[in-house]
């Protein structure tokens, strides 16, 4: 079975990537690069040094004998996806090629309309060559936890069944985005679930959490196989993020209260997930919705969670509370549900003081490489 | 107080910019004219002949004495559009200017992305022109009932508020729209509620029915400042299409079994709805949502209605029901509220024999205009 992984140099991505050769499924990469491009852009770099595309897969077909297949452009641009679909003849489609950071989002208006218009026209290219050129082809699209906001109410996988003046219907479930990120991860979900109903095409949304972790099987081989693995302020999520701040004994950048509760899950997991919706695939014209992510933790949980497993590294951590640069709710119910992609046999691997142990460890490993004044968010939402 | 009719070329956006003129507001219009081109490129036109913007300003402020300013450009470049703002300097700004059919969006791929591209960069970019230029100012922006879909429960204005599980929330309305236009107009919703949630600004999303008639007071006043009437398969929305369909004997065009219930208003009341929005502004940092229509109607039933009209003028009237170029329930519940705009003070003007009338009469004088080629549906959903 050929896989077609779009954005596979990305952390998610390259993750993915291995994880499925690995698993025996032929895989293509298709990437742009442009998000090595964005690092230098705004004078940021993963943690971990990270080898080209180009030696990651020839290092990975040294070390294991599997071959992958590399597409090094654009998805916007029609003509190269189309050369893509037509050379590499995917039966699934998983597409992580999008610019996925919120903060990257906010930082004014063009970057606000690069966003959107790179998610958008790229799933809507994704869409159309499905449609064209492989019909049966299953979508695996990442959205995010964060198109659902922070409702009152449970929320969902992705639909909702409401009762309303004496009448019933199972309906979309309303999303409360809170970035220009978050939007188009929105704006995405509209367009595959039409093209779902209207062209017939299968697909799955899987509204993933914030991932946490560097090592899956794959990338710990061998050294040049290795994930990238972000602190920064636009690109670094929380739990990684505050790893690094420990290990360099920076105190840990909570924002506002931490009391935002998320849903959060290991990298391994994701890899995982990806694998088992590519074995069960969305039913033709559906657009099903999976919640992915495997426990829920508020910022400042996991922040003490950090400051624990420090200080049995004998690690004094600090937590500060920072203005959060954000708009969002500091104190909110949070419940959301997760049961599709357990029911269908994922195994979970929980946040525990080893997993901490090993993110720290590695943090202390490269903590020559950490640049302290990336470490501070300088994107503001209200600006 | 001056109003920056933004789209003001157009069908709904030439009434709505002469009305408010009319009514005391002084009024900006800013356009690309880019509807003119499309009508070229697709080889259709206005079965009203219609004057350049230029002459229709200027014989206008001959007949009244009131001055339009003219800006010609595309929102999607955000020099020109800050440009504007800082010269005529909005308290309240209608964006009409944006792709409206969704045939136009389901030719091709091509066209959806830039119906999609254009709508969404274009209200990004007027987002950011009010917080940049005037936080205060108020945005009226038109969307549309297609963002509902037909759910089987009744459609509230914007919100619904859901019982689940024991607690409550009122959340946005899920959203099932129906074509890549009608996408991009929630796309467009999801960025105008962020930026109101986020940024305080203030708006208001009319999501309007299918607009009918082609005389408000102002457009009415002499030939040279006649609004435009489309007929064709692309632009032509239901009951204009009908009597002009009728006044030169072809078979009304009823796709599928015209069960397709939808909200209906005359292009008297888009005006009004717009003055008493602009008369009312939203509370800072909310998004209001009215549904603009004053009557249901079905596809068949709007059909029945001519031909009953047709017959008291002594003109014989078929109906055809073709297949159904779109992707569609043609036999749905469907009942929408839209007490908002009456509670403001909206007396509506009903359909009535009237007014069918005068469209036919319309639809007459004009008849050799007709190109008959352009009647029928040329784009599939499906294709």
């Amino acid at each position: 079975m050929k896989v077609l992984v779009i954005g596979g140099d990305g952390y998610c991505g390259w993750a993915t990537a291995l994880h499925l050769a690995n698993k025996g499924y032929e895989v293509g990469i298709v990437d742009n690069l442009i998000r090595r491009y964005w690092d230098s852009e705004l004078g940021v770099d993963t943690l971990t040094p990270i080898a080209s595309i180009q030696k990651r897969i020839a290092h990975w077909q040294d070390l294991t004998g599997k071959k992958i297949d590399l597409f090094i452009g654009d998805i916007t641009k029609y003509d190269f996806l189309q050369d893509a679909f037509a050379k590499f003849e995917p039966s699934a489609v998983v597409h992580f090629g999008e610019q996925r950071s919120a903060p990257f989002s906010m930082i004014d208006r063009e970057h606000a309309v690069l966003t959107q218009v790179n998610n958008v026209v790229g799933t809507l290219n994704i869409l159309y060559a499905i449609k064209e050129h492989c019909p049966e082809c299953h979508l695996v699209k990442l959205g995010t936890m964060g198109e659902y906001g922070t409702p009152n109410i449970d929320i969902e996988e992705g639909y909702i069944t409401i009762e309303h003046n004496g009448r019933k219907d199972t309906l979309p479930y309303p999303k409360q985005p809170g970035s220009f990120y978050h939007v188009s991860k929105c704006q995405d979900s509209l367009n595959i679930h039409f093209a779902c109903r209207v062209w017939g095409l299968r697909a799955t949304d899987l509204n993933q959490g914030v991932v946490y972790g560097v090592l899956t099987e794959e990338t710990g081989m061998d050294e040049l196989l290795i994930n990238r693995l972000d602190y920064d302020g636009v690109f670094g999520t929380a739990l990684n993020r505050f790893c690094i701040q420990a290990a360099i004994g920076h105190p840990l950048t909570v924002y506002g209260k931490g009391g935002q509760t998320r849903g959060f899950l290991d990298i391994r997991d994701t890899v995982r997930c990806i694998e088992i919706a590519i074995a069960n695939p969305a039913e033709q014209g559906k657009l099903r919705v999976f919640n992915q992510f495997t426990e829920m933790f508020s910022v400042l949980d996991l922040a003490h969670m950090v400051q624990k497993a420090g200080q049995t590294m004998g690690i004094k951590v600090e937590i500060d509370h920072l203005d959060n640069p954000r708009v969002e709710l500091e104190e909110h119910y949070f419940n959301a549900k997760n049961t599709n992609l357990l029911d269908l046999g994922l195994q979970p691997h929980f946040l525990s003081d080893a997993l901490l142990d090993s993110l720290l460890n590695f943090a202390v490993k490269y903590r020559d490489r950490i640049d302290l004044t990336q470490i501070l968010p300088k994107v503001s939402w209200r600006r």
